[in-house]
């Protein structure tokens, strides 16, 4: 039975937030992180198990999806919780991203291929408020922020994936105004279903006069079908699904493959602006895909552990005589606490970046743009770093099982399953770092990175300025740790403006690099945060964990990050052009 | 397509095999090794993909495998491929152990849920071979390594896992000599199919009057059919399959519930001495799991090498113009060489370790023993390095693919299902840590590690006089590794036997140090002794990738390793207690 770690996540967000308690200070925490636990509990865990066997079926253009989803899609969207962070003149809560991201990696804890559709949806709210013209939002935004229509993103083509200058899928202009989009598009996670009254698009396509490439590209609303004056689903849109793909996890999630054929589309910004309209949507989305990571990574956890605590085998080490149970065993520690501390850690550096993102919305108008760039910053370390790790934490569920873990039935298989896909979408992990180190580490002539690192030393100032149990332990490590990002970050910052070639071949290593030491100082904060409680003391736990196990790669990450373009070096390459 | 990589392959039994070629000097290395890669590519590789997807049927007692594997299973029967290193005086052919894994690799890459079954029959041969009794090799023996028969390992029960202490299926003798055996046995690879017309059960169960324990545990073998003195099968014996896993992967490979009840079993070796058979059974099985993650390694390189030079995104580093195909972006470079550096470590470990095995045969009798103290050591590590290398290897194989690599019908995931298991069965790899850390570094009071190591730096030295271009910049890594080495075998060694605490904790770290080190400087070798044609050139770059992006782990895992009794700490363990 999953349980949801409140207490951890309460933690987690008020160290984030800061001493004072900036963005969260007005917010009823307990009361919605409660809910939101009960829900995940009651309604949505059960999901998990029945999604994956079941999957979803396509016939006749229809998905069905697996046995008991539709109800509790009903209760999610009844109780208002697509609308956490949405604005509250279209019927939202108006809460901040910081709440949206905890109820989020809640969702994602109960049954990932659930949570997947309303996050696409909390994404399409984000970009039709602030691009949608007048009367799309009126008439959308209500809808979608009640849970009554849900939303896609339709950016990803066969020819056209990371790289989406090929978006290839055509838009012309009708004479009302609208436009008619054509063109075929893959991937479309909840493209179709049966939850909902509505579907609604979010379509990258290209005009006949728009010029080659990405600034060519424009961004369209396809409603499944057509609203009437009073917003009413009528007429049915020339949109349909062609096909559901068959896939390693997410079973519950249809991915479809969507053909437009002259279907009736309302542009959203200015035409071949479409890419910052998207960008709007992907930013919040690439969060929210890190917070999935946290989320599987947190049930994938539990999972072991309850099994650690019930499996007997052996005779631990300081067991008088077996079997003990096997978490009693050296081993099975070691990879129970990698797990927690992975998880604590992702969850840290996620809930910073949404801290970010409200600051830079809520904060003081001064400090707006600073903000901002925190969260540009934070962004792909958050995505990539918790992805990595839920990936990792998944495998190690399945290890901590031994044979069992590979039996289906047991169900720490597919966690696995369900999280590999997360190091992909939304920008793989590798494009990710590539967006860290050309674009990111430049933000205000790379003042936006070097007061982040101040800010950590802070942190480790902090620590050694803390007198709990368990936390001292943590000082000299972190700090080391700290400044081998430094250095690491001079050598990066020196090669995106010089040699590019050096910055790409070292973009992934310097990403994980930033986020083991990131994690590891804002996995401390809530040690010094926290208090007695079990939560209080977890975090100072992991928090020393986390250092004493994992930044020591900090040193290895940086030195092979460096070599890393002369060590490919050009019989690397013709290794790999060779047949 | 996938394509053996013999010459690869061949290079690195070469470098395994010493620059005097003790073992293969009479072997028709060439013609076995191009035999064994057409099979692979004719017969075994279109398997793949239809036994994953079909998998196993279980019908009234009886299981159905894919279509086209039981063809393909006689024509690998008929070509007498069971027998490649079986005695002679059975009908095999005597060939090195290294010769064996090399052509297990092939399989496992063809089709590794094939693999498996024909894997436990050569296993079994060695177990009969050393343990049986005269009329049990007389029946048996021919008809395994003709692969008329096939074998089986029975050791898990559902209470009795890692732990066989707690065996509880009950042996009861009979009055002509014969036994009786009862229980029922998990997880028992191909314990019924429909290849064969046999199948050969090794069964551990427990006497009457059996000590507790592991030392009162007794090796049967249990046939499903009863031999008549022909040795033609009649009877059917008193054991059935009782159902089939519903596993991650390896899904053309039948994992069976058998249920023993009175079935008729004849004893091998002495009552209660039963372990020590298996153990000679589970040593070559070890590395034959090392091998399996090989060749399941070197085809997940291959798919993903393949995809990423047909995929065109993006502009590549040195492109004029895109799209480019991926494999010219340096991320993709880097973990595909990264795939390739692990894949060939891997097999310069499970090479080495298969070496040691034959001069511990061959050898000259008065370095039998210190050969075979070799292989003890080096088993843990081939078994858990390769195969947590296999599972990395497969994951990067799936990122490569982008969102492709999520879609079942690509066959990139399929690696990583298949590929799970290998660190699990035949001894967790964290159970391989406790072996390496308990068992092998005390082997002739530390001498066999030590003079491994000194070894390793004979490479270091080797590497350091040679002049071909590529190979000077490993030697300082690799100098600097096997220190790090060295350091943490004596912390370990010491730890042992007197701070068994630190030493369990540290184990696995352990045990991941001493691979990557092993495989770099194995890998090196190969860089020696190759030449300047395809497979010579590929071995320096694999080599130098592996001795600048993965050598400096060796200083962090030392650290981490030593720092990890210490890193759990009370508070880590009660973390885990806690509800």
């Amino acid at each position: 039975m999953f349980r949801t770690p409140v207490a951890d996540i309460s933690l987690a967000l008020r160290a984030a937030d800061g001493d004072n308690g900036g963005v969260l200070a007005d917010v009823p925490l307990d009361a919605i992180l409660g809910e939101a636990a009960r829900f995940t509990g009651e309604v949505l865990a059960p999901l998990n198990r029945v999604g994956d066997r079941e999957g979803v079926r396509l016939k006749d253009g229809a998905v069905t999806t697996a046995p008991g989803w539709k109800e509790a899609y009903r209760r999610f969207a009844e109780a208002g919780w697509t609308g956490v962070s949405a604005p509250e003149q279209y019927g939202g809560q108006g809460l901040p991203v910081m709440v949206e991201m905890a109820v989020q990696e809640m969702w994602n804890a109960g049954a990932a291929a659930f949570a997947v559709g309303p996050m696409l949806t909390v994404g399409a709210i984000e970009a039709l408020a602030a691009h949608g013209a007048a009367e799309i939002r009126a008439t959308y935004l209500p809808r979608l922020v009640a849970g009554r229509w849900t939303a896609t993103m339709n950016l990803t083509e066969p020819q056209a994936g990371s790289d989406l200058g090929l978006v290839a899928t055509r838009a012309t202009r009708a004479e009302d105004g609208t436009y008619r989009i054509s063109g075929q598009k893959i991937f479309i996670t909840y493209g179709e279903h049966d939850l909902a009254e509505n579907i609604v698009h979010l379509v990258l396509a290209r005009l006949p006069d728009a010029p080659p490439g990405t600034a060519g590209i424009s961004m369209f609303v396809v409603p499944k079908f057509l609203p009437d004056a009073e917003g009413t689903p009528r007429a049915r849109n020339r949109v349909v699904a062609a096909g559901v793909e068959n896939k390693l996890g997410l079973h519950g999630s249809p991915t479809c493959t969507m053909v437009y054929d002259q279907a009736v589309g309302f542009l959203v910004g200015e035409e071949n602006r479409g890419l910052a309209c998207m960008f709007t949507m992907m930013n919040l989305a690439r969060l929210s895909v890190g917070i999935q990571g946290v989320g599987v990574a947190e049930r994938a956890y539990q999972t072991a552990l309850a099994y650690a605590r019930e499996r007997r085998q052996g005779r631990g080490f300081d067991a008088e005589r077996g079997p003990s149970p096997i978490v009693a065993h050296p081993d099975v520690q070691m990879m129970l606490l990698r797990m927690a501390a992975l998880v604590a850690a992702s969850r840290s550096l996620c809930y910073a970046c949404a801290h970010a993102i409200d600051m830079s919305r809520r904060g003081p108008a001064n400090e707006r743009g600073a903000w901002a760039d925190r969260a540009s910053l934070l962004t792909p370390v958050a995505k990539a770093f918790s992805t990595d790790a839920a990936i990792e934490v998944a495998s190690l569920g399945i290890q901590v099982h031994g044979g069992a873990g590979y039996i289906e039935e047991t169900g720490a298989a597919q966690h696995l399953r369900d999280a590999r896909i997360f190091a992909i979408y939304e920008g793989t992990n590798g494009i990710q770092a590539i967006d860290l180190v050309t674009r990111k580490l430049g933000l205000r002539d790379g003042a936006a990175v070097t007061e982040f690192t101040a800010e950590l030393r802070g942190i480790a100032d902090a620590l050694a300025m803390s007198n709990r149990p368990g936390i001292h332990e943590t000082v000299a490590p972190l700090r080391a740790a700290i400044s081998e990002l430094e250095a690491a970050t001079a050598f990066m910052s020196e090669a995106a403006a010089r040699d590019r070639r050096s910055a790409l071949y070292g973009a992934s290593g310097y990403l994980r690099l930033f986020g083991i030491v990131g994690g590891a100082a804002l996995l401390a904060k809530s040690a010094i945060v926290g208090g007695d409680d079990r939560a209080g003391l977890a975090a100072i736990a992991k928090g020393r964990f986390f250092a004493q196990t994992m930044l020591p790669e900090a040193s290895s990450l940086r030195a092979a990050m460096m070599g890393a373009g002369t060590a490919v070096g050009a019989d690397g390459a013709a290794l790999l052009d060779m047949t």
